[in-house]
């Protein structure tokens, strides 16, 4: 498997093991245009007696400039919450990466105000234990 | 010449028959990280008595997808923005294509609805005689 894929896997198991059910790749179509989305899911929250819906972008940063694979990952996220928002206006859309991409590539201020100028919610996932670290903000 | 290069040659030449001067790519700094911009350029408006400067990403939409160097452009274009708005905030930004692209490739509501929606200031050249056919707006 490409190191895309093993990474793909990892965010799977961690949305599994943190409860969500019917993960599975996601197209929306806009007019004449057909999206695809990486994830979809949903996992019923017992405090809310709802059904929550996320749709879940994985970007494993493996691509040679970290700032090229970022520009294309606040496109895409920016694109596909106008979509959402038009067509499953209740589905949250979420980032998600890991962890360890995180806290080492994205040290520059460029990054984070960026992620917080473009309101980008966030999963920050453990890639070798496939776990949940941080939700950012929690989907409940 | 690719076909990129061809159309980043046009649009400079269109840029130079409109007036602009000091055509050059561009680095932007910003914390840790750096920038490259297509192309910078100023031209003085006598009108305004003043110099107005702007930033061109320029983009030939190449790639076997749209969609994906759509994503790409959007990208590009809102994490500029917020660079400039912050290191050069004089500096106008926009976003360059084809106006054959535009009016072929960005025929959905997918498009449109999205440089409106993320506020993209656009330049539409024609390819073959090298000339804006229309700013939207005008940066004066």
């Amino acid at each position: 498997m490409s190191a895309r894929d093993v990474f793909h896997e990892a965010v799977k198991q961690a949305l599994i093991k943190d409860g969500w059910r019917n993960i599975e790749p996601m197209t929306l179509r806009y007019d004449l245009t057909k999206l695809e989305i990486d994830l979809a899911a949903d996992r019923f929250f017992a405090a809310q007696k709802a059904n929550t819906q996320i749709a879940v972008e994985v970007k494993s940063f493996g691509a040679p400039s970290v700032v090229y694979e970022f520009h294309q990952a606040i496109g895409q996220y920016v694109n596909y919450r106008m979509v959402l928002r038009r067509v499953q206006p209740e589905r949250i859309p979420y980032l998600s990466l890991s962890v360890e991409v995180y806290e080492r590539a994205f040290k520059s201020d460029f990054f984070r105000d960026s992620l917080e100028e473009h309101r980008v919610n966030l999963i920050l996932v453990d890639a070798l234990s496939q776990e949940i670290v941080t939700w950012m903000p929690k989907p409940e």
